[in-house]
């Protein structure tokens, strides 16, 4: 088995790897070179130049995975490979594209008898020694096709990778994920400050996220990290309280008002990911101004 | 090390089970006679006919661990204690009580010279053979004293139970935990319910929830145990969509207003609770007599 990795960053290296250590031979392209020496040197990938002499190494038909930025790059890549693939390639694109963008790529790759798979990838940078969860959206004989690669970069051969429907139904599940992931998150971080906030208990944190990994209810993935990361250092000073989004959280809540499907606390972990970001907050000055001028209430000045 | 155990429900019987089990001698008394029976008989625990009898059979100091619903039965049974117990005897509340009402009772009992442990409890019906997370306020001597018991309970001798804090702080901290625990899973039933929703992608939720348990960032015992469910029914037709709530997630939510802590989340998923728990629906019947009354919308019969 011999595959194209296009794209080799903090989880398409990674990918690479875990595949060379599996048996899949990968021919390995990268925007900028280093990394294509050093998997090449460290993992045995083979070293492509370019994205066309990749193509030029594969056997037919050519199976090409993409681990590149959503949007454009993605997109932009496609539109390049299709003058240079044959019926009977594939794509897969395994990066966190917009579960619509992939049906439509799909549907596109189709009229020039391409096959297309789209894989949600979850797993980090945990993913290379841990193995990769993989949601795949494909027809039947190209996810067929692609079971050998899927074995060797799950968790095992039997589990944590699965067919879940046709293409887009990879993203789409993905998407999903980590929205449930955004609501989890927030959860954990509004009680980890009511139990910071309450200065009587003087709590130790990292205690207790390390005495919840062990039997209790909230016991996860994510508790291990915290656990983790509160044990080396649970005042967090040098963290600052901006909290970044990527496109899932906002595509999740999309989802839910296409479907009129009520997801309000999802939402909800979305707005307040919102608000963190918002250094301006016109809103709360605007708030303050108005219980000044009804209620001659003090403005506190900045 | 023998302890009395009073109240033999779902957490009270199988905790009986766990301590005797690891070599902790329970004399243990239930309102309702049978269970108290089938424990002597199953575990060797020693019967109690009544709380009175239960104390007769302990050592000096006497160590009298409640499981029994919160407020009224919790409070009552220890006011029938304090007369019978000496200074240097200790009262342990396993139960889910309000902190508020573990800082009251443990200086109440400071005043009769008796010690007062708060130990929030969690891991349920799993607690028998998984050991129970245990978050345990007490002052130091108290605590001490019980850890011989709370390391047979615990999943092992080294973890899943510490003394986080003052008297109190176990049940604040425990509190904490179920509100968390709501958030967590009304993230997980707004994902499920869109993939549900789903219709074009006829997703198979339990391959999913399957799949997520390895090496998904979602991954927790939560999703274990809805993967387990799914397995055996996703369609959930028999179960009716209301979800109780039990105090501590009320709490949690209090304690956010009286710390001035924001918890959008958490307070959400308790809100969530309360419209499931609305057959009324009084405040959905306003909104569409409104969109009538407005714009002429027309109003679903009922």
């Amino acid at each position: 088995m011999r595959i194209a990795m296009i794209g080799l960053g903090k989880m398409g290296g990674n990918m690479v790897r875990r595949l060379c250590r599996g048996g899949v031979e990968v021919v390995g392209y990268n925007r900028s070179p280093e990394i294509v020496q050093q998997l090449a040197k460290e993992e045995g990938m083979i070293a492509a130049d370019s994205v066309t002499e990749a193509l030029g190494q594969l056997p037919s038909p050519r199976i090409v995975w993409l681990m590149l930025p959503c949007g454009d790059p993605t997109e932009q890549q496609i539109d390049a490979l299709i003058p240079q693939l044959s019926a009977g390639d594939i794509i897969i694109d395994g990066g966190n594209s917009n579960y619509h963008d992939s049906q439509r790529r799909g549907a596109w790759l189709k009229e020039h008898g391409i096959g297309f798979m789209d894989a949600g990838t979850s797993g980090g940078v945990w993913g290379l020694a841990n193995g990769y969860c993989l949601m795949v959206g494909a027809e039947p004989e190209v996810a067929a096709q692609l079971e050998p690669v899927l074995k060797v970069l799950a968790p095992a051969a039997d589990r944590g990778w699965a067919h879940v429907g046709p293409v887009g139904a990879g993203h789409f599940t993905k998407m999903i994920h980590n929205g449930i992931e955004y609501g989890m998150m927030q959860a954990f971080a509004e009680g980890f400050a009511l139990l910071k906030g309450k200065d009587e208990f003087n709590l130790d944190l990292a205690q207790v996220s390390e005495l919840w990994r062990h039997s209790s209810v909230v016991r996860s993935w994510l508790l291990d990290l915290t656990a983790e990361s509160l044990a080396e250092d649970q005042e967090l000073k040098a963290v600052s309280p901006f909290v970044a989004d990527s496109g899932e959280g906002r595509w999740t809540v999309v989802e839910s008002i296409d479907q009129g499907v009520a997801a309000p606390v999802i939402s909800l972990a979305l707005q307040m990911r919102f608000a963190s970001q918002d250094d301006e907050g016109y809103g709360n000055r605007l708030l303050a101004m108005m219980r000044n001028a009804f209620g001659g209430h003090a403005v506190k000045k900045s």
